[in-house]
């Protein structure tokens, strides 16, 4: 596959990624929605399936649809160093385009709300308790959680008389939404869950340098190098574990 | 297949989707009811897992029951144009089939509903906040990405040692349903993502024409076009954007 | 398989069925216990997880724990009709046997119940607006939609050069509880969804005749009829239908 | 595989499983968190996908990650005796690692909680009314269920032309999660499904005396007897009740 088609399909996973998962937090947090308020367990298999959808539409990349994944696996051998920046730049360019589909899909709902100077959140993610190391941590150790998913889970195997025995590889791209979900309840707490730097950074560019919200509040860039730090180190680490691990 | 067996096998696969879906709401909005006022989460599961049930009963025309998917597939090249009016027609009268049944379910919940005025919204889409150009946008957006998922998403391929290596085909119509669930978590909160004219045009001549609802409310027509126009040009974008991409 | 075994497996699939089905609504009714008023939805995902859990034991004789399943399967030639007894003992002593479970797990929460007359909606269903005719129309909508998806609902087929194309086959006992899952939020509203006439009338057996419940109520038989009738006529509509439809 | 790989592949699956199931704990009972306060069903599906996500990645060793799994394997004749210890050390000290790394996630929240003699139930089981007995049943027949489903799910059948037939081997290890989602809804009300020795004992030994939470409370050494022999039993009978069954 070649440079361009990469850049397209990683971008296009990416968009529809963002995009789902940017407006289910609109969904919650913007008023005059059928979605207002209804938690963080509703944003959780938003974001979860959000992720199935997206992972389908790149499949012929290899559905990275996350600078962290793409890292990971180019850490773990599994793909060529050189192909890393086009993955990334597919990446990004799709989180920016993801954010300016949510916001047109709730364009009328961003114009009416009273409090325009919060909707940062809706984009991009920022901690509860703001303490950047810590912060760190608990986005490091989320991402560690996915790309060893990723990397360990098991696929198609033959077994007795031919008759393929199934790993995880028969629920398709359902495996990785499942996971995405648990990491959103249990780990997403304290940060909400970047996990992904393409997903953070770029509905961020987005919120401070495109999106037409009067009265938009910062985009925080003190934070913005938390939710990609941390993942490339989180999903980097996974590999490391997957290199050292004892094989069968 | 012929004529009569694609009309009859889509209607059929329509009307228990509607059924499905229109009930759920009923559930939610009437009294005496077990779910009155379940929420958002609890429509988006009932109308995901509809999609699933309908889909598996009209397996044998290729489980559409909606016409933007059978707009789409004709764009996209993979279905006869002659055959999109029988497919239409029966998914039409599938949508009015399933809120004559939605109805009887809920006889005496509806006898019971002390404002009848208010029950177009389980049977039909509505806007949360008004604005036609607009929200006709946020149906393009939703059916967009259920049309491309639907066309891009892979299915089951050979791998090493002839031993399948699974797309989402292993899903069955789970795979769908998934993508219907997010699209109503993230994209359904400004309009109540119809994102199928049949799902929501069907049911609204019932309602206007047939359930001897008493004290029953207009029908909206004013409205009634856009859940039918928006799904169909975001199908056929869905299909045009298949079209360009680049193959692998 | 002789009818000794059919017996067991069908009685231990419905025992395991009814034992998690019947105790998540002792979960949500009772106090001092984690789901204490967690609602509707929580309770349509305890019975649509029981329906995979006993089903998947009961798989030796096809999964059916269920006499309306049964019922369909001997209307649609699919069962040997001098089994169908065996099949609906197995059934109905699981059932009871079930509810003796639940009982069990949550002895110390009917102990501290200080409503004991209001405990039967635990083990059996009942309407939220009482009359009667309604009420079964109820039952058997909600029957019809379950046994016309098992027996329509698309198996493993072949697709080019031999790969398995697949249905929903390969979701294993998945799919027929994500069908429960969408009966119980869709259909389940108006009389609890027993759809199910050993899932209901065992429980009740066991709530008038075994449990030693203190100030236990009425097992109301005057009601009793109507989750046994319903489920058996709404199966055996959904089998002549599948009879006449046009094959492909 | 060598006693090395099995501890190794335990420890880290059983690692992953708890942390990430006492974080949605955490994430519910800590403050400043986005899932504070969201109730039993958001725990449930915490658990039943960190069982997903941590069987996975300890496929190689047949994905126990529970003791009473380890244990109901070996009464059912399909795990040598030999390896049980060898199993459940590194499940264990997987279940200490997997609190470590919840607290961790969760420092900042820890440190900002004003009840920490209330954290225990974050880490480890207790009972909702304190009866030891009835608290053991409860636990005996969680697991039973757990361990009953785990011997008695049907596997990859071949069907008719040779095209296999699935049986829940197709889910991967999304059928355990469902098993386990409906035990949380349905058997965990009394006593909170431990279910699995080690990932009780693990964190309570943590609690006790790794984690440095600042006015921690008692880790309820009186009750940690029920959530370990009460799954050993519950498993033991399971595969007591497998070695009796009548084969097909």
């Amino acid at each position: 596959m070649n440079a361009g088609q990469i850049f397209v399909w990683e971008m296009l996973g990416t968009a529809v990624l963002v995009l789902l998962g940017t407006a289910v937090v609109a969904n919650h947090v913007l008023r005059k929605t059928l979605g207002t308020g209804n938690g963080f367990l509703f944003i959780n298999i938003g974001w979860a399936f959000a992720v199935f959808t997206g992972a389908s539409i790149a499949n012929p990349t290899g559905a990275h649809i996350n600078p962290a994944v793409t890292f990971g696996l180019a850490v773990a051998g599994q793909l060529d160093w050189a192909e890393v920046p086009i993955y990334m730049a597919g990446q990004l360019v799709g989180g920016v385009l993801g954010a300016v589909l949510c916001w047109l899909t709730y364009k009328l709902q961003f114009d009416d709300f009273p409090e325009p100077g919060g909707t940062l959140g809706i984009f991009s993610t920022g901690p509860q308790i703001r303490n950047l190391p810590w912060n760190l941590v608990t986005e490091i150790i989320g991402t560690f959680v996915l790309v060893a998913w990723i990397l360990l889970s098991p696929g198609a195997e033959a077994g007795p008389n031919g008759i393929p025995v199934f790993g995880n590889a028969a629920l398709g791209y359902a495996g990785v939404a499942f996971v995405v979900l648990v990491i959103g309840t249990s780990l997403g707490g304290p940060t909400g869950y970047a996990i992904n730097p393409a997903r953070d950074l770029g509905p961020r560019i987005a919120y401070a340098f495109i999106l037409p919200i009067r009265g938009k509040g910062s985009a925080d860039w003190g934070y913005s190098w938390v939710p990609v730090v941390g993942p490339l180190v989180g999903g980097g680490l996974a590999a490391l574990l997957y290199l050292v691990l004892p094989t069968t």
